[in-house]
């Protein structure tokens, strides 16, 4: 494997010396210039649900705090459908400031004082990780579509072995929303012992077909975009545009609860006096979709939009166990805080409660934080301090129960 | 105004006798031979929202039953977004037997013994009456985009102007489900001394920021095809397929509730045993999907698709009255029965019990059946008990109230 320049604990650097990886690697820091990144080689092949190995693959993340003696204060954050591993700090893409700030820092509930933080692009991403804009070693092009489906096992397995290379043999808490709350529940089925504390938020063990449609009706607006080329728009030097702003306006409306919406927007006009009686975006609530399209389609690549959606889509845990979702956590010991939103209506809170009872039926430890929001499926991501409290409580008690130090003995040690 | 073939009542014939008209009834019936049409001609011009006059116009309606000597038997249909005339025959276009006939016939709820009932395309719309695809007189050829902004007040007008055409002074019920609902809602309010009875199903008296955030990913998805033209697409011979596909699938999944998703299609993959890890439609729900989307572009115009939607946005009859729904309906003698679905997340059960508030405040008589069920909004259309009773007992209840006979006397009269 190789490191990226600024990579903390880097191990000794090994030697694969491929072409193809000095290539993949000056691709990726090209794109990402910001972010640590580690490339597995060939020695290191990701074996994929699809059924054939991927090699060789690059992670890239970013880190914050620091990593006490004992490796045993890492906290993994999982990143939502179209996230990034900046969250924390600025996006060098959209120079937005990290997108869990509210969560993460100095006396924030995850505490950059007390945690080492690390958060991943996902595999099949578009911000330095391998995806389907990578290049291809075999061809000396962009993957496109030849990249293999990639799941939420395989992101959970690429993050596993980076988590290795860093040479952390448990995490202390693994969390994120959304797609990322499907990755923390996949941690803890298949690494229960890597992970003392889980957190997934506004999630579910699976995409219901609901789901599935929206995210059906994305993928094929972007395919109906002639701009596509079949998924070969790098080499026509185009991107489809048009198809994946469509795609993000339809996914956006899933995201936020009809109340914020009517809360936020109603039926309000924008920036004028009386309708138009035309097609123009008369309405707030137009404007705003449009807006959201647009600004998308300069931050995310389309192709990994198919990837990242198949992977939500694919997830289904219970299936992996009989069918029956106990079975995946038989004997954790991991402890659990779920958190699930009222008006979430992509992952409602019965899909959480779901998840809920066949943690109970496994006999593990699972608090479930059900709360009251119009905020919709966004929530995580927003304002909510019911939210940043039951995090707070959580890591505050699952920090005693790691034996982990309290920050007054911490400082005392330091003086 | 000019009358098709085999209209009934036909007023005695005036002679506008533009080429112009000529030419769109030809047209017209060209593109719907088996309907009844009526053309209004320049001495009839329909004043639109939009501050100009549509003229001529031409509706094209289909009747069932036969209207009483004294003309007080007739219900008025009036059908949904993407709906058409053929409530209770085949659609010459799809072939498929009409899309209420589980209310309407002979025996029926809506019974075609008892009542005269008439369904006619809305203004706007592509199954005969005027819109997007017809020829503007002024260019000779396709509107376009250069047909006005149509409105639900539009439609509603239009229709008006075709039942006094057919000589009825007052309709015994209006009844439309969705869009639909919102015609019944508007005729109310417009022409209450002409509705005796009226049943919005599954609507509102506004779109919510919600809708409107639906409908407009669905426009975008139709003006990024290529193939649109800038809605010009009949002049190259084309359509934009693709945008429109989309923006039916995305409309679909608003019709159905989760729930409805879960049960029918679930995570169930069409015809494999499994996943083929590509982007196939591996999920039956997404195979559905495709098919929609597939099989609506062949029997609408994404022009006229574009106008419905504009309608059914710009809808909000409170802001017509200052904000003051009940103002809609001060001393109104209508009786109205309001039906709404438990899942119907376009029109939940809340939007039309703020209609209800309304009427109560306007001191109307109104009944209100929230109807507990799983087919989402979708329901109005499907096989609904429930709903068939609640109308059938209503329009009883008021069939007897405006003093019709009833069956029995009337088989006697006949005898």
């Amino acid at each position: 494997m190789t490191d990226g320049p600024s990579s903390p604990n880097a191990p000794e650097q090994q030697n694969p010396s491929q072409t193809d990886i000095d290539q993949d690697i000056a691709l990726q820091q090209a794109r990402m210039p910001a972010s640590n990144t580690v490339t597995f080689g060939k020695d290191n092949p990701l074996p994929l649900d699809a059924g054939l190995d991927l090699s060789p693959f690059t992670l890239a993340y970013e880190s914050y705090g620091t990593l006490n003696d004992d490796k045993s204060n890492a906290i993994l954050i999982c990143h939502a459908l179209t996230g990034d591993q900046y969250a924390n700090s600025p996006s060098p893409v959209t120079q937005k400031p990290g997108w869990w700030k509210r969560l993460i820092g100095p006396g924030k509930p995850v505490d950059t004082d007390k945690y080492f933080v690390i958060c991943s692009n996902v595999l099949g991403g578009c911000n330095g990780s391998t995806g389907p804009a990578s290049i291809n070693p075999q061809t000396k092009q962009a993957y496109g579509l030849e990249l293999p489906i990639i799941t939420i096992r395989d992101m959970v397995r690429a993050q596993a072995m980076l988590i290795e290379h860093l040479g952390i043999e448990q995490l202390f808490c693994v969390m994120g929303g959304s797609m990322g709350g499907m990755q923390v529940i996949q941690w803890a089925s298949a690494y229960p012992e890597r992970c003392f504390a889980a957190i997934p938020i506004a999630t579910g063990a699976r995409h219901t077909s609901q789901n599935i449609a929206f995210h059906e009706v994305g993928r094929q607006a972007i395919m109906a975009d002639p701009n596509w080329h079949g998924g070969r728009y790098l080499d026509h030097d185009t991107t489809p545009r048009k198809g994946l702003g469509v795609a993000r306006m339809a996914a956006h409306v899933t995201y936020m609860s009809e109340q914020s919406l009517q809360n936020k927007f109603g039926r309000n006009l924008q920036n004028r006096q009386s309708k138009t009686f035309t097609f123009d975006a008369d309405f707030q609530i137009e404007s705003y979709l449009r807006h959201q399209g647009m600004t998308f389609v300069d931050r995310f690549d389309a192709n990994s939009y198919l990837y990242v959606t198949r992977a939500m889509d694919y997830y289904d845990l219970a299936a992996d166990h009989d069918g029956q979702l106990a079975k995946a956590f038989m004997g954790t010991q991991t402890r659990f805080c779920i958190v699930a939103f009222s008006t979430d209506w992509l992952f409602p809170p019965a899909e959480g409660r779901l998840v809920v009872h066949a943690l109970n039926a496994a006999g593990a430890s699972v608090s479930f934080v059900e709360i009251d929001s119009d905020k919709g499926h966004d929530a995580f991501l927003l304002d909510e301090p019911e939210m940043l409290d039951a995090i707070d409580g959580f890591l505050k008690s699952a920090h005693k129960a790691r034996g982990l130090p309290d920050q007054k003995e911490e400082q005392e040690a330091h003086t």
